[in-house]
């Protein structure tokens, strides 16, 4: 139903339409209301933003404490595949059209086309102040179908800020690749797992045919700027002239030439099956910072923490740095792997459902009450999210260029390591009164530290901390990694396959 | 029944008994009969050594391939708290009683008490020869019960190789405290989890009081040497004289006067509950060099990998480098996570059983072939062993001391890191038939980095692979980590209760 509803809408109609709902939303605080509201905030170009998050940006919509919100979050690497991710779907062949007046509105911060992910929002939290907490509980996460197609793809780019360019290449050949995924079904639609089609060596060398974009280039494309003059992106060349292709590899997302061009290889299709574990790679409040904070570097404020918890049924918790939280999202993932290793997840486009809960900061409980850092909660596990740079911003080894310095090769994992650390210690001291001795056994014999991302920029590795310690339960307890590590093999362990 | 019958024993009955046992094993390899034997090797001062791995230890069993042994492995760490952990069980006793002629025989490399780890072995494999592969199918891991009181404690020292001390500490008020955990049965002896009981200062401070030596200490303790002349617990005074510490913090393990003297803090007792997850620290085969190789750093032999997947349920795969391939296995954990923070997991006493198949070189499948990691396989994953130096007795940035050199602060994650990548891209081409481009992409969708231990001087990382990946099934898949990360929850999640 929901295809042939959008099928019988024109590109004019839908983005008629888009702009209506927008509109229909309230400019400021609604008075609450005894039932919670329930929202729904599209992605259009009147909602999105590419690339940054700041305090300055206006509200998309205002949310009372308790109300939920169903937000559509599209994917930035849309543009590797064209075919299967853009053209069909109206929301994305619009948030991908480029003209001058878009660009200037939609894009980057400078409005120069410097953005990188996708965000929509930012979404008003009515009486949250600095200091409070917003606590968002991830209700649902479904896959977006493009309507052209009926289809969910989803991309992972081997890019090169992947951890590839630092571990190294086989005989030093370096290339970016890009894979495309298709999220295959079961008869009744519902999603089982993501296969690998085909990839593509990215750019495909200078002077291969590419697909000219399909708006107006500005001009601001030859002279890229974020908000500071050092930062990346500067004075790219445009990618694709006359049909032919005048760089190599990734510039940045979002360009639309992205796509193969004859040169697909299609040995990996069907190679393996990757299991699903939808999640949102980049979430968070409005920094408190003067000027639009990237939306590359994660920090204290949330952002592309592209931790794979951050999924259907997990709450997280964020620290409000002004005003009305200003909260974002976008850069979903159908899949991911701890350590994002080759530089994204599965990037695909996923509507989410949230309730947000306005946690004031004089009523907050000893979990949250000196809360600096994005705690990550679900039924079994708290996850405490650390980084190289906790809160790189305001870190004095990373000025005076933060945005700029963050992104150095000078990030590595014993920092990000050290980094949650120090926040899981403090964190345990506030929240269960433990002395710093108590702590350091206490997560020694029952806690996991993983690999977050090496990917961001600032590094992240996160402590799980198991609820189980707390609890009064006299049952064995069955680890969350449960084959081999147990006196008990528990039901749900698969079968040696191999 | 078991402890009546261990009370009614006196020492030197045991002691006969022990190594009545021991003598009545085959000194060669028996005719392989068609059914597997079944054999028990008990730990003894005849059974144990003290801290290394070498090609040149006498066999204390002879194993045919598919055979099954039960192994007894006894902590290092029992000193740690004689009352509770040594005392009361004539095994133990009779390790850790010191005296000339039992140092020279079971401690360390040199026989002058500069061993770490209790290992227990070597168990020689029949027809084993360099390149072949030992599979170790773990099928039972049990506390081991101290007859004299009934209970299994265990033991977690936040020692001074612990991570805490390059993170830091606060105030850098720098100490090394030891935590003594019980495992809590219910009422038909299963173990359910375990909880901390007291901690302590180890060492308490020069001066103060300590228990003596419970044998005469041998005057090579005052000029302590490895192998290397060069290498850690060189000229470590002795740390009771008198009736007084004349040292701080921990020297070596295996030292009894290290347990409290009054100075115990019982205010962690029963705070939490640790999830067990009962794991061989250290177990490998002997590695193909000419001189003793120190059980702290990790290798391709396996060695004190620290991995909390090596637990029941869980194989481990060696490749073989000597003649006979020469076991052994020892360090038991009653619980860790991923890391081993400060130093160690719930250091504890356990049986293990154990099925040892010898696979040969020529029929080894793709695998297998070219392994040259210690690989774990369970019903739900692959993991691969990566360390910071995958080969470090090889390294020729280690040389020319290796052994000395692989301790030093020179490792880090990101080595560790890499290593963990090297194998599992080799890996996967190998067996999977992967290019180098297909194994960045499904390593990063769909297999999870974790820290393995950051406290071993190699430090370790694992990749874990999910055999989800190969199967045909048509099922949607749960996640390993189950809350949080999908679109279907479990019924195993625990409920929200904090």
């Amino acid at each position: 139903m929901r295809m042939s509803r959008f099928h019988s809408l024109t590109w004019c109609t839908l983005l008629v339409a888009v702009v209506a709902i927008v509109s229909a939303q309230p400019q400021s605080c609604p008075r609450p209301t005894i039932t919670p509201k329930v929202h729904h905030l599209k992605a259009s170009v009147d909602t999105v933003k590419w690339g940054y998050y700041w305090n300055q940006n206006n509200p998309k919509l205002y949310v009372n404490s308790g109300d939920t919100v169903t937000v559509e979050m599209v994917t930035h690497m849309a543009g590797d595949y064209y075919d299967g991710m853009v053209k069909g779907d109206p929301a994305l062949e619009g948030i991908y059209h480029w003209t001058d007046k878009q660009a200037i509105s939609v894009r980057g911060a400078t409005g120069a086309g410097d953005g990188v992910h996708i965000l929509t929002g930012p979404i008003y939290m009515c009486d949250a102040e600095e200091g409070d907490i917003l606590q968002v509980d991830i209700l649902d996460l479904q896959p977006r179908v493009n309507p052209g197609n009926g289809k969910t793809y989803g991309v992972n780019g081997a890019a090169r800020w992947g951890y590839q360019f630092r571990a190294g290449f086989l005989n030093n050949i370096t290339r970016e690749i890009s894979t495309i995924y298709e999220i295959i079904t079961d008869a009744q639609g519902m999603p089982l797992y993501a296969v690998p089609d085909f990839q593509f060596n990215v750019g495909n060398g200078p002077n291969t045919s590419c697909v000219p974009l399909n708006g107006t280039y500005p001009d601001a494309m030859e002279n890229l700027t974020w908000s500071n003059p050092n930062a990346l992106y500067r004075k790219v060349p445009q990618p694709c002239v006359d049909g032919k292709q005048h760089w190599t590899g990734y510039t940045y997302p979002g360009v639309i030439t992205q796509h193969p061009t004859g040169n697909e290889d299609y040995s990996i299709r069907g190679m393996y099956k990757v299991p699903l574990n939808y999640h949102i790679g980049n979430i968070g409040v409005a920094p408190k910072y003067p000027v639009p904070v990237s939306s590359v570097p994660p920090g204290s404020h949330g952002g592309n923490m592209d931790n794979r918890r951050i999924g259907k049924g997990a709450t997280l918790y964020l620290r409000v740095q002004n005003k009305g939280a200003l909260l974002s999202m976008g850069d979903c993932h159908a899949a991911q792997g701890d350590s994002e290793f080759d530089g994204m997840g599965i990037e695909t486009s996923i509507n989410g459902k949230f309730r947000l809960t306005l946690i004031k900061n004089v009523t907050a409980p000893p979990m949250l009450k000196n809360l600096n850092f994005p705690l990550i909660e679900n039924k079994e596990n708290y996850i405490v999210q650390g980084y190289a740079y906790n809160h790189f911003l305001t870190d004095p080894t990373l000025q005076p260029n933060p945005q700029v310095q963050v992104l150095a090769p000078g990030s590595n994992l014993d920092l990000a390591f050290t980094g949650a650390y120090d926040n899981a210690r403090q964190w345990l001291m506030d929240f269960k009164n433990m002395t710093e001795d108590q702590v350091n056994t206490f997560i020694t014999v029952m806690c996991d530290y993983g690999t977050t991302q090496v990917v961001d920029g600032n590094f992240g590795v996160h402590l799980v901390v198991p609820k189980y310690a707390f609890t009064h339960s006299k049952k064995s307890y069955e680890p969350e990694v449960v084959c081999g590590t147990s006196t008990k093999l528990p039901k749900t362990c698969y079968k040696h396959s191999a």
